[in-house]
């Protein structure tokens, strides 16, 4: 049995402004609090049904995290699911800011998406997910993103969260500096900035490097008009429909950083 | 003003068993009425704003579509959006069957979806929303999966659900039909059958043809096991994740649908 405070202090959580009161966040389901025990983050809380609790008692014991038996109806009240599952962390967020690192010198040599004002959750947590399927370890968020750890992002992430560094930032900093360090393409740090454009050359067409910036553009508006200077090359998914007939204007924010992501990698392995 | 009445009709238009009972659906939002008021859709009534009724009154004319002036607070009652947008259409559903043909003659030459059990709403939308992208006309539907009027598909699709021809369907049967119709590699109509699985062969590296089925799995489930036998050919997107580091277990099913279709496109430009 939960106590009102517990109950009152996880639904809190929900909401942003306690989350950063608090530096703590919520993750729901076993696959993403397995995932999580098995991370580096610092669980302050598990919250479960009496069998999950006995199923998992080692993996938990071995972290010394308090456990909590959480009736179904108390589950209902605290879970951000439609169909609550028989698991709920409450997640420390790290304390320092150690992870954020962001010079030209960190990004060099490697793949990195910089989302600039995403704002739905599940478009985030999404692209959190291809991030790691595609090995791109750092995932740059406008501070206009949404908050990367609402319970809509973690939970679409699949555990993704635990794998990806999710650097929230000033991207027009970052991508003053990263041309500032003499980003010429001769040079041995170059970072080529990539973005999609209506006006942009075929993904498909053009030679791609396996390393630089993929620039993510808001849902709605694309990528800013304060971004796009910084653009060394202007990308375009070609879209294929019959011709005469209409066909869709865009496609969404997560779809398109799939199919550019997978262009990327196929192309970096012909030429492995 | 709206009547009780009419708010009440539109409100139970949310739920998939009076959509069926009454033959209507439901679309939001001032891109997608657009889009339907330049299809063959049959509109039953347009819900506005006055504003938004003075600026489109010709194109809603030229229908001789019924409208009715609707406040921002009946909007919310009858909206399916959080928040809602100046304008409403209810839909007429076609009456007849006449654009059910799932014969393999119809399929021949051409490149289709088939979704197998598709359950969320949103990914069934952005799905449609990619076969639009990508040129494919038609997209087949399991019964099991979610309901195509849903208003969460109906949003998702922005407004390709009028430009996909999308067909309910027992997949099996017409999957039986086509391995009958002398499915040989050799045989005019040849039509390859693809899905994805963890054994299958690099997308990157599989010859694919531009014609054929591509089978979309279950978002957890993957594939049933009673479609597996009709696949011909199976194929693995390749992930990129840091040897000895743990990586994403899977993608999210609209998401391998896109890089699918982007690969298969990319290969038929590059062969034609």
């Amino acid at each position: 049995m939960l106590s009102q405070n517990q109950i009152k202090h996880i639904t809190a959580l929900k909401v942003k402004k306690f989350r950063e009161e608090q530096r703590q966040f919520i993750a729901e389901g076993h696959k993403l609090v397995l995932d999580l025990l098995g991370s580096e983050f610092n669980i302050a809380g598990i919250y479960a049904s009496a069998e999950w609790i006995i199923e998992n008692l080692p993996e938990i014991r071995k972290k010394n995290i308090p456990v909590f038996e959480t009736l179904p109806r108390e589950m209902e009240r605290i879970s951000s699911l439609s169909t609550p599952s028989p698991v709920l962390a409450v997640i420390n967020l790290p304390l320092s800011n150690h992870q954020i690192d962001t010079s030209p010198h960190s990004l060099t040599g490697k793949l990195t998406l910089a989302l600039d004002d995403i704002r739905d959750p599940g478009n985030l947590g999404t692209i959190i997910r291809i991030a790691d399927w595609f090995g791109i370890s750092t995932v740059l968020c406008s501070e206009s993103c949404v908050d990367t750890y609402n319970p809509k992002v973690v939970q679409a992430t699949m555990g993704s969260i635990v794998r990806v560094n999710v650097i929230r930032c000033n991207l027009i900093d970052v991508l003053t500096r990263i041309s500032a360090t003499g980003n010429e393409p001769c040079s041995a740090d170059h970072l080529p900035v990539y973005g999609t454009f209506l006006e942009g050359e075929s993904l498909f067409l053009q030679p791609l490097s396996n390393y630089g910036i993929i620039v993510i553009g808001n849902e709605s508006r694309g990528i800013s008009a304060e971004l796009i200077p910084f653009i060394t090359q202007k990308l375009y998914i070609p879209s294929f429909g019959t011709p005469g007939a209409g066909k869709a204007e865009s496609l969404n924010a997560s779809i398109a950083t799939a199919i550019i992501c997978a262009e990327f990698r196929r192309k970096s392995e012909k030429n492995s």
